[in-house]
């Protein structure tokens, strides 16, 4: 990291995002208001904390040393000084906000947007990561099945995803973004859940998170109350096909718009289901959601060793949506799908 | 808001957290790496959301103008379109990121830092707002009442967090943040729960945390496993103590940095019993952590209509943590506390 940001030119670099922190130093920080961050300079790297949050760091590597400041201050002159006198300095220009990047130039520091360094080496999973990936996904898939085991009629939104929730946690993650959704309600991906009860004839879109000893896993998969209706299976069999097609594009070399438009062609043609609402999906590692992100501006290749949510949907107004998700490596030999579980729209009793 | 913009020689602004958004719309955003954001200029508001989001926006108010894109933008372009040839535009700097605000220097678009204008605003509560973190209150107490009576030898911190954060959700929590710390972990204010089990002679800090209908109730009780020892004894009468003082100086006029002097001053005096390791506490609201904060570098004076968390606490390495949080309005006529539960130091059987 220290060769990649001398040769872009950079005199030091400051990462300031959890999963940053955490794949540089193997700690993960709760940040809150608080300024977080690892220097990287010639003489060795730094991490600058809340002295609040120095327990948090105890565990850390012995080679980094720990700068820590009071309440009285905001953190600026102490990393200023653990800059030593760099002036042109790379920052994580999507993490890090105006305030403390015009914070450093008041101190003679030149912020300069160099987050692509860093998310280049973590887009790039190494065995043990896309291990770690695996086994997030694994408890995911448990959370899925128990849930749609359970699933009654009269289940609230609400209450489910919260049972849902604190069952994934209670196996071990550390967060955790369960999103099911029922009915008419599955038609707006971000809707929130909220008091809408299951209902006979409901479909359910059940997209699952949960990141395990610092690796996300991601998925989502469909149910509907009783028999599927001609909407329910003919969207399915789309969205299934959309995915299909994304993930044979899933292969060193391809620029990452191209797994986009591989869905897209197949969802968009199919107007009478439903609207295609989002691309196909985005990396994922440290970080839920992390470039490259599988939409119509990204042009960069895919490299062996990146991990893919796939993730088309076609959404219906009214009616509800079917969004089918797996985690996706990159392999030397194509694609790898990193979980098992089957795509089959559940049936659920009614 | 828009007056206030237009005072401070704005020709726009742009407020961009989640908070803000609520405030300025009704509706919370679900933000992931997409832009959003609410645009005030002399023609109006408009919101600018991602095309997948459109459905998040849908019960917002009618006057608010709708603006959309696309999966192929990154939304800037819209943005820059929607503020009409606006120069000079005030943003969040403690929340708007770099690669944003040079997007929009490249458009001719120059951000200055703003977000004290909506801040000041947010800061100041009306009946209905502070009605609403009462509430949040509330739920965040029956949370922690069951979680004591039901909190047994054995346990592990992972399990205990999991069950009440699960609960919290299921009783209507949109968000939650459980901190529940076991003996010797309770030391440090925010480490990870995991796999410590409950232990005889134990302390317990329990620090939790809801968002009930866009505003959230936080606050911190402790307890011990069978009778206090000698240290939890002295040290939550200290910490007691100290909350008081602090509660006892949230008025109207007083400079926040008084706040945390007051509590400061009671809990360093015992260091035997353990280190001051935060301020006073910080302004809650829509967000859990929101300006002013009650550190050594606020001199804002409050005012009539904010709303704090007053949460001092001692920690003592290899023993634990105590510490006390209520969330305290300034009122009229003086602090008005918006918890009820006692802040006794429950004794668990062991």
């Amino acid at each position: 990291m220290r060769a990649a940001a001398a040769e872009a030119g950079l005199d030091a670099y400051v990462a300031t995002s959890d999963e940053s922190i955490a794949y540089l130093t193997g700690f993960r920080p709760l940040q809150l208001e608080r300024f977080f961050g690892v220097v990287l300079r010639e003489s060795g790297a730094a991490v600058v904390v809340p002295k609040l949050d120095e327990g948090q760091i105890a565990g850390a590597s012995a080679s980094l040393e720990r700068i820590s400041y009071e309440a009285a201050s905001d953190g600026i002159p102490e990393l200023v000084a653990a800059l030593g006198g760099a002036r042109s300095v790379g920052v994580e220009e999507d993490h890090i906000v105006l305030a403390r990047t015009l914070a450093l130039e008041n101190r003679g520091v030149a912020p300069v947007p160099a987050g692509s360094i860093l998310a280049s080496l973590r887009a790039r999973k190494d065995a043990a990561e896309v291990e770690q990936i695996r086994r997030a996904c694994e408890l995911v898939e448990v959370g899925l099945e128990q849930m749609f085991a359970e699933l009654r009629l009269g289940d609230t939104e609400q209450a489910v995803n919260a049972r849902v929730e604190g069952r994934l946690r209670e196996h071990g993650a550390t967060d955790s973004h369960p999103l099911i959704l029922f009915g008419e309600n599955a038609a707006n991906p971000h809707a929130q859940p909220g008091i809408r009860k299951l209902r006979a004839g409901d479909v359910v879109c059940a997209d699952l998170s949960a990141r395990l000893d610092g690796y996300w896993g991601d998925l989502t998969r469909c149910a509907t109350v009783g028999p599927a209706g001609d909407w329910a299976r003919a969207t399915w069999a789309v969205v299934r096909e959309a995915q299909a097609a994304a993930i044979e594009a899933c292969r060193a070399g391809v620029p990452a718009r191209d797994l986009d438009a591989a869905q897209r062609r197949i969802v968009e043609a199919a107007p009478e289901l439903g609207q295609c609402l989002h691309g196909a999906g985005h990396a994922i590692g440290l970080a839920l959601h992390e470039p490259p992100f599988l939409v119509p501006r990204t042009e960069t290749p895919l490299e062996v060793g990146m991990v893919f949510t796939i993730e088309p949907g076609l959404y219906q107004h009214g009616t509800g949506g079917i969004r089918l998700e797996d985690d996706v490596l990159v392999g030397p030999d194509g694609p790898q799908i990193l979980s098992t579980l089957p795509l089959e729209l559940v049936e659920l009793p009614s």
